[in-house]
């Protein structure tokens, strides 16, 4: 009906690989106004210019337009923010139940075909029902985490960079992937803000028996988490819960990494889990690779193969809005802290 | 008030070392009316006459009166049932997300020091997002698999012996942990009944990406899944999935263990967590060991520090019942199928 009126958008697609079958097709079979054209690039090298020459919309992961071609598309970006939640969260979850549940005493032991006995897991084991988690950080990742940790019967607190004293300031207003987060901002026992060390430490001081550390690194976030702030941490819990777990999915620098090692080593934290490090990739001569009860990944917790399905259904919910008028989910906003 | 009609309870614990601190004193605190005392047993031996004399309620784990005797304490048992949900769930969810996050590369990288590429991770993951689990007994279990399945996106099937069409029968009448489990029945997105092999089969024929074996081991149960059944669960999945996740929480008979392995290592299983085998302890020269994609754990997926502690819950839940003269929740009754 007023399709007639809209105007033609050129979408160029840059990848580092060809397409997932069916991908383009169904791009063009939803959105009948968009013409799609892809390019296989190299990861990080520029768009070139013959090909965004006549792009309204740019699609890209790793390429970047040419500085002077850098207005030709339509001058407004989108984020894939929201679909790195259920990944992250359930990578985060995975780490803890490794943790309080012995996995790696069943796989050395299945390793060497090797039953064992019930009694070394009686007391070494526990479980999550009545812990409490901490997420520093309680964007679409942290709201996913917190909706898995709610559903095992913990108490979440969540804390941001500025006041969500409303009901409304709570909403996740970016991408959700469906059936996943915390819409609403519904599920937290408490929310904390700051952007200072010290409503940090007060947040880390609840008695938080996890920290999740969910925040973009900044000058005021760099070494945010030192030997103070682990202190804090532990001695916020009774003596008769385990030592606080932390996991880190922001950036290896937010923490202090040899404190880390140190709080690790001393047992003043129970355990961590760390998809970043300081630096990428870890050197093999590192200490922390044989710090006590830590989970080392290279950076991998937001990946697999829904990765790329999920960046283009964020594309598609945002051709859809444009088709309609209507603002655009996830688009960039400079300046914006966590 | 009405404290001195109630008649005087005498309640022995029957325990395999010394009550955790405070756990004695705390029913004493608790329940004024109710005498305690404690004897120390080694597993499965006899409690004995004299401890049991002027008991009035007996609770034990592995010791029981002699046949003599048994009369002797109120002649009503309760279970522990109910207890069990959060860890073997959690144990469950574990199992899952090491499988489909790919942890043993990571782990087997770390311990070479290894930081790994990215490209390796990037096809080989997977979330459980828009995953089906099909829960083969939806019991206080399966229930808390079942609300942490659907917290992580994913849709739950419910299978039971007796027919669960009105509301008020999908309601877990048993302990529940609080903040767990699924009380009314609300999470399952349908419902499935039957005791014979063809009502499992068309449960098994729904399309699970994940097929939970939750079954108390009977006659009719034992080798309920062998060949045909795994075939028919992978046969309805489509060839774009993963191939379905078997896990036996249950006991080693439930499966048939050699076709268990032969559809693990044809590909017609993708994985299997297996917390039960036949025989237990498994033998070193077993196969099941190096079937591939396959984690077992020897029977210890219920156990942790909380297990004695809810157990007391239970009892507590119960004493403070007599006392109001209410129906005891886990009430033992013979003849029961799952």
């Amino acid at each position: 009906m007023g399709d007639a009126a809209l105007p033609r958008e050129h979408l160029l697609i840059a990848f580092f690989e060809p397409l997932p079958p069916g991908m383009e097709e169904d791009i063009k079979a939803k959105f009948p106004n968009v013409d799609t054209s892809t390019v296989i690039l190299p990861g990080g090298a520029d768009v070139p210019t013959d090909a965004i020459q006549h792009a309204t919309i740019l699609v890209t992961f790793t390429n970047l337009p040419r500085p002077e071609d850098a207005h030709k598309p339509r001058n407004r970006a989108t984020t894939s923010s929201g679909i790195h939640g259920p990944p992250i969260a359930e990578w985060t979850l995975m780490n803890w139940l490794i943790s309080s549940r012995k996995f790696i005493s069943t796989y050395e032991n299945q390793k060497k075909h090797h039953w064992g006995g019930i009694t070394s897991y009686m007391h070494g084991m526990h479980d999550q029902v009545g812990k409490t988690v901490g997420i520093l950080g309680y964007g679409s990742i942290g709201r996913q985490i917190g909706r898995a940790a709610s559903a095992l019967g913990m108490r979440v607190h969540a804390f941001t960079a500025s006041p969500r004293l409303t009901p409304d300031s709570r909403r996740d207003r970016g991408y959700i992937v469906p059936g996943t987060g915390d819409a609403d901002g519904a599920i937290p026992a408490s929310w904390h803000h700051g952007t200072d060390r010290e409503s940090v430490r007060a947040f880390l001081n609840l008695g938080l028996d996890h920290l999740v550390v969910s925040l973009p690194l900044t000058p005021q976030t760099t070494h945010l988490l030192g030997e103070e702030e682990f202190r804090i941490l532990s001695d916020a819990v009774s003596p008769q819960r385990p030592r606080p777990f932390v996991t880190n999915i922001a950036r290896g620098k937010v923490l202090d990494q040899d404190a880390l090692i140190a709080a690790l080593t001393t047992g003043v934290l129970g355990g961590a889990a760390l998809d970043v490090a300081d630096p990428e990739p870890l050197p093999a001569d590192h200490p922390l690779w044989e710090a006590p009860n830590c989970h080392i990944s290279p950076h991998v917790s937001s990946l697999g193969k829904e990765y790329f399905p999920r960046s283009f259904d964020v594309l598609k919910e945002n051709l859809g809005r444009m088709e309609r008028g209507e603002e655009l989910v996830n688009e960039y906003k400079r300046g914006k802290a966590y």
